[in-house]
């Protein structure tokens, strides 16, 4: 198998296996229990906590565990709504986001408020002048993503952050930073970002667990209401099991300078062989983050070319795995013609991928695209 | 060790750590993905979807899973509240329900929502009659536990709902049965029951999923939006390895009335034993599940009798993992004097429990005891 859907799911490494193992057969008490076995498990749970912190360069006070990067970003959304919500109606976000934050944005649409979408130019990115020209009185939240999961576009957080900042005090900045998390530098304290969010399965962890950052001092209302674990924000016990792995894959992430430069030659491995062929086009915007390529290869749809890959145990995406089936408005937005979007396939890579991988991943490409347009 | 907190979280089984680790190492691929790592993935969703639906004697398109127990109840009542709730404005919960039901209900108090609580009789059951003399025409929802987490007591699920039905046809019932999963037969669509939630994590799954039964025509919102996983109801990537070892878990679960035998003899062992030492109290009604057992020891504060028993080895619990530190509601309702309260622990049972165990529980009890009224 040539795994190439890391943006949609990743293989969990050693690390987040074995953590997931020993919270299963040895920690496996209740962090809320005042017993032994009870402390035992809370302790597993405020080193994880710490590690991520670690990560984030943020307290530990500053980091909620979620059961999802989709969790954390509804937390995020709908807390801040319903604090801010009753006085000011305006949100402020980008025609490119993830469905568990556009979804909420319908939502709260269909609620009464004003949500606005910046469009982005066709390297998927937002501009900075857009985004402070539409904040106002009545605005209470801006939410954009750092990486975008079809195309790769990066958004320059801090730039973002500190216009943003220029103009308004209070404007909450929540930032979906799902594909971007440990493979940049993240400082959301640093950076004047109130909220992030990040996922565990996209970096080699285990599916179940995801973060959200919220900036010290910032209170925003739980959504997930209950017995009122992780200091009151996400309710339910936590999901140790997974939150182990989280830190665990943390903690196992290499050097992000050594990893972007191999990956980025994997990706340009990619990019050389599939310019041998004719007719196959890079939709990734030249400055993206090098872990998502995004190709169309006109004439041959999306879907047959996934599953003539697959066949060859190839694994590849139509888009984003989150919205199989329907056209993708993450291509609409950054205005490629309809023939391009219909023909669109996604690689995604991680470090366990390599070069050798990239040549008959190539090969069979090319082979699937002269077949069909044949 | 010796563990009777069996109530706040259990120790996963063999066969639930191993679908765990398979889901791991294996099958991690993204429901989702269209590709054959994913296909595999989508599979092992359904197949354990099927196991579930076969312990509720239900449909497999009935069946959603979640992050949690918690997750599940807040998706049932706020979508509940968000589908009926522009016109109807009234809930009929109960006052001893856990916090993740009795917290979303405080929320829609603040919102505007009328929400009755019924009292309880001394054996923390509510009764048919107050149930349904609170229906009238502005009531959408009734909430009620299937079994108390602090105390045992059982509700009778299908009578209860049989004189809702009777008086209302389009009431919905929601019934929290965290507690009672795996050890009793529910049967939710027989019943007539809407939503009905439960939680890996009580029958010795891994913690980081849950359970949500959704009556078949029944629309109601989902909280949790996103990616539209699980036919809509709760978007982010499902949490495979926790959702494989909870049918796992399920699979693994012996012959309830077998168990129930055994469980009922260890309660019943540790009672006799406990019976030798003067002014022990059994706060659990006669008919409650004999998983978990509420006594009193006036005079012996709950934490430092916790603590003592935590120093030898020994766990369980000071009422609920979930409102540690503060006194129980629970026993308020059911009319415990001030003294019983603060002197109230539970133990609760599962079946790597043994009778060596509840001699030794005893023994070092009735020790603590002495020394401490001393």
């Amino acid at each position: 198998m040539i795994y190439l859907d890391n943006s949609a799911t990743t293989k969990p490494c050693s690390e987040a296996i074995k953590a997931v193992n020993d919270a299963l057969e040895n920690n496996w008490g209740n962090p809320s229990s005042i017993h032994f076995k009870g402390q035992d498990a809370s302790d597993l749970l405020e080193d994880s906590r710490r590690i991520l912190a670690d990560e984030l360069k943020c307290s530990t006070s500053e980091i909620f565990f979620t059961g999802s990067g989709s969790a954390a970003n509804n937390t995020a959304i709908f807390g801040s709504a319903r604090s801010k919500g009753k006085r000011k109606k305006k949100i402020i976000t980008t025609s490119v986001e993830h469905p568990s934050v556009n979804e909420c944005m319908k939502r709260l649409e269909y609620d009464g408020f004003n949500v606005v979408r910046l469009k982005t130019g066709c390297d998927g990115k937002i501009k900075a002048s857009d985004l402070i020209s539409e904040i106002d009185g009545d605005t209470f939240l801006v939410s954009f993503m750092a990486v975008n999961n079809e195309i790769g576009a990066v958004n320059d957080i801090k730039a973002l952050a500190s216009a943003v900042r220029k103009k308004s005090k209070d404007v909450l900045i929540h930032v979906d930073s799902v594909q971007a998390f440990g493979k940049i530098n993240l400082e959301p304290s640093k950076w004047g970002v109130d909220m992030m969010t990040a996922s565990a399965h996209k970096i080699h962890g285990p599916k179940g667990v995801g973060l959200l950052y919220i900036r010290k001092g910032l209170n925003i209302p739980a959504y997930i209401l209950g017995g009122g674990q992780e200091n009151g924000m996400y309710s339910g016990t936590e999901a140790m099991p997974a939150i182990a792995g989280f830190a665990a894959a943390v903690k196992a992430l290499p050097d992000k300078k050594e990893e972007l430069k191999y990956i980025k030659s994997l990706r340009d491995r990619l990019i050389k062989n599939l310019e041998t062929c004719g007719g196959i086009y890079v939709n990734s915007p030249e400055d993206c983050l090098p872990y998502i390529l995004n190709i169309s290869c006109p004439g041959v749809p999306s879907q047959p070319m996934v599953n003539a890959l697959s066949e060859k145990g190839i694994c590849i995406s139509a888009g984003s795995a989150c919205s199989k089936g329907h056209r993708s408005h993450v291509l609409e937005a950054v205005g490629l013609s309809a023939e391009r979007i219909d023909s669109a396939v996604r690689l995604s890579f991680s470090r366990f991928n390599t070069m050798e991988e990239m040549d008959e991943t190539a090969e069979k490409i090319i082979e699937t695209v002269k077949r069909i347009r044949r």
